[in-house]
């Protein structure tokens, strides 16, 4: 079984290097959203913070050799399952970025620790818990 | 750009009737993990949060006139990204889960909001934030 995907927006941003955490992050950038959506982000308001899926779309292909992975600030081997790195079976990330602005198509953002180009897959509301 | 992604687990659950929001669940349920990622899943233990990402697999297919949708307890239509709602552009959904127990490959979980069957695509480990 195997299931299909389409962006619903791309992100932009000009930052180089990345944070290894968006717990980190104060990038800004903005998510342009395909106009096919645009009715969909009409309830996203400046001041909140959203749950962003997106695919990691420079990763190489996932094969057995990375089933566990060096962390940066580990010294062993972990699951992948226990660890953020963008090489995983199915390359999705997930971020929780503060909405600074929206204007028509275009959501103005800052947390951002994705690369420029990277498509969104989806933006959920964020819920503590 | 269309992006192809293959279940790593199944969730099990004897629930019949799944709460509207996963802050509120207590069910329990299983994640049995497909026997090539088992290595992936090593570091997870019981005790911790985990990320599940899976696929809404029974959702009908989206078209435009989900771009809003009326929630239970709201008023009005909303824009299909400031909602949970199953049916979205892409079929993701993420909850938080409890881990209880994991024996080889599979995870005994607390907090499931999915139905039995649901395809996983991701677990990562929750990070507060």
């Amino acid at each position: 079984m195997s299931i299909r995907m389409e962006p619903i927006a791309i992100v932009h941003t000009d930052a180089k290097e990345l944070p290894r955490q968006w717990t980190f992050s104060d990038v800004e950038g903005t998510l342009v959203i395909d106009d096919r959506y645009l009715e969909g982000v009409k309830d996203i308001e400046a001041g909140q913070r959203i749950v962003v899926i997106f695919h990691f779309h420079r990763s190489p292909a996932f094969d057995a050799s990375y089933l566990t992975q060096k962390p940066h600030h580990r010294k062993k081997r972990l699951g992948v399952f226990s660890i953020r790195s963008p090489i995983r079976p199915n390359p999705i990330g997930v971020s929780v970025l503060e909405v600074l602005e929206v204007k028509d198509n275009i959501i103005r953002v800052k947390g951002v620790d994705m690369l420029d180009g990277t498509p969104v897959l989806d933006i959920k509301p964020h819920i503590e818990g």
